[in-house]
């Protein structure tokens, strides 16, 4: 049903039982009426970007808001697996485009994190426009789940102190000594996360830490790949991997 | 060498021997010359785009000219195999974001063609702002070659004119009937065309005649990518299987 047009509904309202009326108010009120200028009885799909997604039918529309009937309601498990990337903060203009691949391609998650070479000073907390990439993105491409978002601070140990969630840690590092590259079965079973530098790479300090601590220094490639193409090509591999079956 | 600054200059002015003077002039010269502010004496990367490249050091600099002498020279052998994206042809802005990627993740080349659902009607040749924005990407990845470019007219009897050159041809259908998942294996010898949709995808009628033609239908996964995600997957997943020695 991803064909359908569709909103984003906060988990905190979600409806309980098919026949139950929700409102839909704001931004995503307006692109439902004023932009796609929907009509009464039309159906429309709406998800909460944790796993809850239906159909819908329009009651009533106005400019700022729509009260909708839930028609059939799904719950999507949480997948069990999944790739987490810890990108080094940078104030790039690409970071809106990353953020919408990490939807498209089904990244777990997202941490941001202080790097030596990082440029500017990572917010303590994730911004709520960070979260609202995720939606628009989620709306365009279907996919029912919102990755994880989410900024350490304490560069290298702030890493450090996370990685007891993963199953794997990998750290994509872009000197010589990492021969072994990135693979799908890496990245096709459980949680695992991967690091990756900020835009001029890795203070070497940084790389001894998270290799002596034990996360596996794999390489990308020959090639020289710019911040959010690394993540790309990383969440490529893992969304092939999670659907191989040989 | 790669980290050194790095310039482009055309084949037909390349040296053929070390020790030989070449010049620099236009964007390229006023790069190195008022944007980098690089000096006499220094060492400079050159590539021409073709698979040579080689460090140079400054001889003479002016704001729209150096005069540069060539100290080490290298040719790199083209590759055998390599991934050559058909891509439905769009007025997208992002496509400059597309060619960008196309170097920075090795591909072979890009084809461009006019689609049933293709926005806009494509340019007959291949304009010189793509090579460009080809070249601009090398600079910053130290890729030597730059990807093969072209336009191809006659829609999808275009593309099965063309299928003779390449070992295997797939076409990446977003429908269900798509069931076996584009792998690195595929994508890992030989010259391999991956035919991707316009913005918009396939009409039915396209889609059925490349499948007939022996094209193989392959799913890039449940996701619904948008048109230069779906290349970028497809690059990601050469790049690897280019790489893999599993």
């Amino acid at each position: 049903m991803a064909r359908l047009n569709t909103f984003h509904l906060p988990t905190d309202q979600w409806p309980a039982r098919v026949g139950d009326v929700v409102r839909l108010t704001g931004p995503e009120a307006r692109h439902m009426g004023t932009i796609l200028r929907t009509e009464k009885a039309q159906t429309v799909r709406l998800f909460d970007g944790q796993g809850r997604d239906g159909l819908f039918s329009v009651r009533d529309i106005a400019k700022n808001r729509a009260e909708l009937e839930a028609l059939e309601l799904a719950e999507h498990p949480a997948p069990a697996g999944g790739l987490t990337l810890a990108i080094g903060w940078g104030k790039s203009k690409r970071r809106d485009y990353l953020l919408e691949k990490v939807v498209e391609l089904q990244g777990r998650g997202v941490i941001f994190w202080q790097a030596i070479r990082s440029q500017g000073a990572l917010p303590e907390d994730p911004k709520a426009t960070w979260n609202e990439k995720f939606i628009q993105a989620a709306k365009q491409c279907g996919v029912v789940r919102l990755p994880e978002l989410d900024t350490v601070s304490g560069g290298v140990d702030g890493l450090l102190a996370m990685a007891g969630e993963f199953d794997r840690c990998y750290l994509a590092w872009e000197a010589e000594e990492a021969t072994t590259p990135l693979s799908p079965g890496m990245l096709s079973k459980g949680r695992t996360l991967v690091v990756i530098g900020p835009e001029g790479g890795f203070d070497p300090v940084e790389a001894d830490k998270l290799i002596h601590a034990g996360f596996g220094p794999v390489t990308l490639g020959p090639s020289i790949l710019r911040w959010e193409t690394a993540a790309v090509y990383c969440l490529s591999l893992a969304m092939f991997g999670a659907q191989d079956r040989s």
